[in-house]
């Protein structure tokens, strides 16, 4: 799908507390925060200190293979990845796994860095624009975001270190067979120019992204579209 | 200290192999591939795909608290962190454990990504010419990096959940007292600006970075020079 549009609303809110994100040790109550966004700027104030704004999709995903799972959590599936990647202009690509896909998303965020360490962006009221359409070039088992930048291979797993090197080894597995590299080569290219990246250690699955850049796919003529 | 320059030879080499890296358990034997650096023009080519170089510094430290640690590993004092964001131009705060510091460096790339997938970067000969100093306005427990996008904590421990939990509380609890913000503030400041980002995977302990743009340091005139 290609994430078209994301409206915000005029005001949003931030929480933690105690057993809540990355802090959650520390702290001794629930504390929550109301913004004005300036959604026109392009701004938020936090206290007098002025932050670009970077709207994004926490939640967004399919009908999950198995079992249900709540949206607060990410899986293959999609859900709860909260990648700031996942904003207008990226393509979202996501396996299928029953009949119609039964597509869902929420929990819009109208900023938010890596990690969401508080266990919170900034939560708003949104309207989103997405286009569905059925990919006809891309075989994944796990999300995968590509935009102008580069190509974002997304896993979740409880622990980030299984996260990161899944996420490595399938975005290889989805590369390998359109290059005419070997398995060594390729796996060089990576550690010069791939990126292991972090969604979110909070969720409580965490989710590892692994980028990889658009000039590696134009070198050779790699297009999932 | 200040990195002040990195001068590269004009050959460099990368491996790969069986245990070695996230894609280790797949490879069959070892390989070695040479590379000729252009380093005036800043570029280095990979079976016809030219990639932008980016020199940086793999072991910088000092001597370690108490027993020995070998130049593969990182930890406190430095060593093995395998960063991109130690290279010319940044300046890195090291912990001081024993007196003269008794500093090093060695193991330069021409290129490499985060994570260093391969357990390698683009390996080469180098001059490096920093200039050392004592710190009179920054205490930390674990190496500091800041730049002209911002600061980076970083962090090295065997699992990588670990490291990016601690480099987000020493981050925290380094800028705290330079502001005005409640901690559960400040926990949603990080939440919203702050990046968790990865050095490498592979070293075997794994080296997190907690990154925040200067923009916050400017607006509390946190300055650590």
């Amino acid at each position: 799908m290609t994430i078209e549009d994301i409206t915000l609303d005029d005001r949003g809110v931030m929480l933690t507390g105690p057993r809540l994100g990355v802090m959650g040790e520390q702290m001794e109550g629930m504390e929550a925060k109301m913004f004005d966004v300036d959604a026109a700027g392009g701004h938020v104030s936090f206290n007098g200190l002025e932050l670009p704004m970077n709207p994004m999709i926490g939640v967004i995903g399919v009908a999950p293979e198995g079992d249900p799972i709540n949206n607060g959590t990410p899986d293959r599936h999609g859900g709860n990845m909260d990648s700031k990647k996942i904003t207008s202009g990226a393509d979202l690509y996501l396996p299928v796994f029953h009949d119609g896909a039964l597509f869902g998303l929420g929990d819009v965020h109208a900023k938010m860095g890596d990690g969401e360490i508080s266990v919170s962006g900034l939560e708003i009221g949104s309207t989103v624009t997405v286009t569905l359409d059925k990919a006809h070039n891309m075989t994944t088992g796990h999300p995968v975001v590509i935009d102008e930048e580069g190509i974002y291979m997304m896993v979740s797993h409880e622990s980030l270190d299984a996260a990161v090197d899944e996420s490595v080894r399938q975005m290889i597995a989805l590369l390998h067979p359109h290059t005419d590299l070997s398995l060594s080569e390729l796996t060089m290219l990576m550690s010069l120019v791939g990126e292991t990246q972090i969604n979110q250690v909070v969720d409580p699955l965490k989710t590892a992204r692994f980028f990889v850049p658009n000039s590696v796919l134009d070198h050779y003529n790699i297009s999932f579209s």
